[in-house]
């Protein structure tokens, strides 16, 4: 655990009012659009930040791993969505949940899961309410609309009582720095989730539960007809990813990882810090964006980004910070010993770095600690 | 704390016999050599790991941050370097580890750093013993061997009894796939070693530690003459990085992470497994290699790695597991619920996502914790 009174660089610090902006932005959005919001826990990982979400609720929420969902039941969290898809070991841990009174649900796209889930529950004298995992976009896990091994599994599911219904992921829509082709990646994710649906009611399945969702469509969908719930996580505190398909600002970054000078290397144009990949995450998710950020954006303690400064390079406790190539900017004048905040590419990946979060109150530090592992 | 009765997936499993191997290998090659190793332990921050190599030592080891340093303390450890440069913030720390009876090595590059040091020593009553960090490659921090400020920075240091002597690693070798260009990459670290060391001494400065190392250049040293130590780390555990540059074969990597099947895209010729980067950490280091290993390769549970199967795509908790491009080998045949393990491209990155290792033992498995964070 940090002790705050001699806080040692690399630390995550969290600033709370950007984080609240980002989460009135998309709640507003989705109040709008008349649809629930079941925010993905995934990057926070924090009951402190997701008490934010739910000031005294018990949900709904999204977990990636079954670690969250024991931690957020602790909270006494009850309503939960399992998004990864379900392998037959995982059940025992999963009917503990749901004989402590937590609404599970998992994820699953093959008749052989549906079966393994419909025998674990009448063996348990369980119910396990489940989802069909659909594929939107080609991206990642699930069935395309079309198969006919949705209608299979449904009904599989539909005979113990177990189907709640569909769920996808627009992973492509983090391709897309148009306004138009994220409202586009929006409703072919809605339209998707409506055609599976109607495919369903009319092989006489009712599917009670439309889940759809990535925080790029979930802030660009303007109508959600359809879809009785959405899923976003990284929106709570963005990062470049984000802001460079134009979900966010940088100014809405909520987390940076706060680093101290070490060193300077004149001849190359390089600052050194003590923030390497350890603690900003090896992801280089801008890589293949329109602008590359490095390992991260550099900034003044103020959150000032300096003009062109990013991490270049980093290895394991060693950050290279520089001017971005081509930069006809000055390079600041930091001495040994000053600090920096640094942005970064991905909210998720950095903050799983850390075992908490450093947040400013009005006159005092505090420590939200996180969770990290499965 | 992971419960073995019952693992989840992902885990890090650790071979016990592979590691000694590896650990046995390098000891043998520095005692022919006849050069003190201190090894890194950055990578597997861990007592029963650093046990295998020191089981009733007290070092020396080499640390990547103060956390590892106190860590290591509290289980005995009282020679150590903290090989990343200091900060003048971080100072408090370690004179708390020196007043403990820890012999503490700094490192530092500036005229500032040392001042501050010898600043903080007298102020503190004791004496912080330092290094001068040389910089043999280009790759990262350090002076080069002809600048000025190093004979500077020894009579600042040495003046108040804090002057030990030198070190540099030569990042550079990570890019030698050559057998020639790693030993050639080896003896211009020692060689540059020897010149600093000899300045030094025509300054009338005594320079006691010459250290070097890196995992390639420890291996692939010939002769040491006039260096007093080596540091390596990531060789105690090894991964594909070491192996695409020929210090290891694949059949010496020593962790892997176990994964179950969680689903299958026929239609695209993928397998879906539980561990995604969270796992295996976002690190690419093979990417850059000949052979580009993805984000790992897929083993089965014996640890025989499939012909041509990587993980080529990752989010945070699922991984998609393909063959390389171009093969023509056959997908192998893995149903939902079956496990594999899959080599990191990075084992200090892998590592760190995880809070301990699983060991078989003879008939059992062991859970040995490891620390991550500063």
């Amino acid at each position: 655990m940090t002790h705050l009174i001699e806080l040692t660089t690399p630390y995550l610090l969290l600033d709370p009012e950007k984080m609240q902006r980002n989460i009135m932005r998309l709640q507003a959005h989705m109040d709008e659009l008349g649809v629930v919001l079941r925010p993905h826990v995934k990057t926070a990982k924090s009951i402190d930040v997701v008490r934010r979400l739910f000031p005294s609720g018990v949900g709904p929420i999204t977990v990636s791993t079954l670690k969250e969902a024991e931690y957020f039941a602790d909270f006494g969290f009850t309503d939960m969505t399992y998004a990864v898809g379900i392998s037959p070991d995982k059940l025992p841990r999963v009917a503990r949940l749901i004989h402590a009174g937590v609404r599970l649900r998992v994820l699953l796209d093959s008749v052989e899961q549906a079966q393994a889930v419909v025998a674990f529950a009448q063996r348990d004298g369980i119910r396990i309410p489940a989802l069909i995992e659909i594929d939107c976009d080609g991206e990642r896990a699930g069935l395309r609309e079309s198969d006919e091994k949705i209608i299979a599994i449904a009904r599989i599911l539909q005979e113990s009582h177990q189907f709640e219904g569909i769920l996808m992921h627009a992973g492509g829509s983090y391709h897309c720095p148009d306004k138009a082709a994220k409202e586009a990646a929006a409703e072919h994710e809605r339209a998707t989730a409506v055609t599976v649906k109607q495919r369903l009611n009319t092989a006489g399945i009712d599917c009670p539960v439309v889940s759809v969702g990535s925080t790029p469509t979930a802030h660009f969908a303007t109508d959600l007809t359809g879809v009785t719930e959405v899923r976003a996580g990284v929106y709570v505190f963005h990062d470049l990813v984000m802001a460079g398909i134009h979900v966010c600002e940088l100014d809405d970054i909520a987390i940076s990882v706060v680093a101290t000078v070490i060193g300077h290397r004149p001849d190359k144009g390089w600052i050194m810090t003590d923030a390497g990949w350890m603690a900003l995450s090896r992801d280089r998710g801008t890589a293949q964006q329109e602008l590359d950020q490095g390992y991260g954006v550099v900034c003044a303690m103020d959150g000032t980004p300096y003009r062109d400064l990013i991490v270049t390079n980093t290895s394991q406790e060693h950050g290279v910070v520089a001017l971005r190539k081509g930069s006809k900017a000055k390079l600041p004048k930091l001495a040994v010993g000053d600090k920096v905040r640094i942005l970064p590419n991905h909210a998720c990946a950095t903050a799983s770095q850390f075992d908490g979060y450093v947040v400013p109150k009005i006159d005092e530090l505090v420590f939200w600690p996180r969770i990290n592992g499965w």
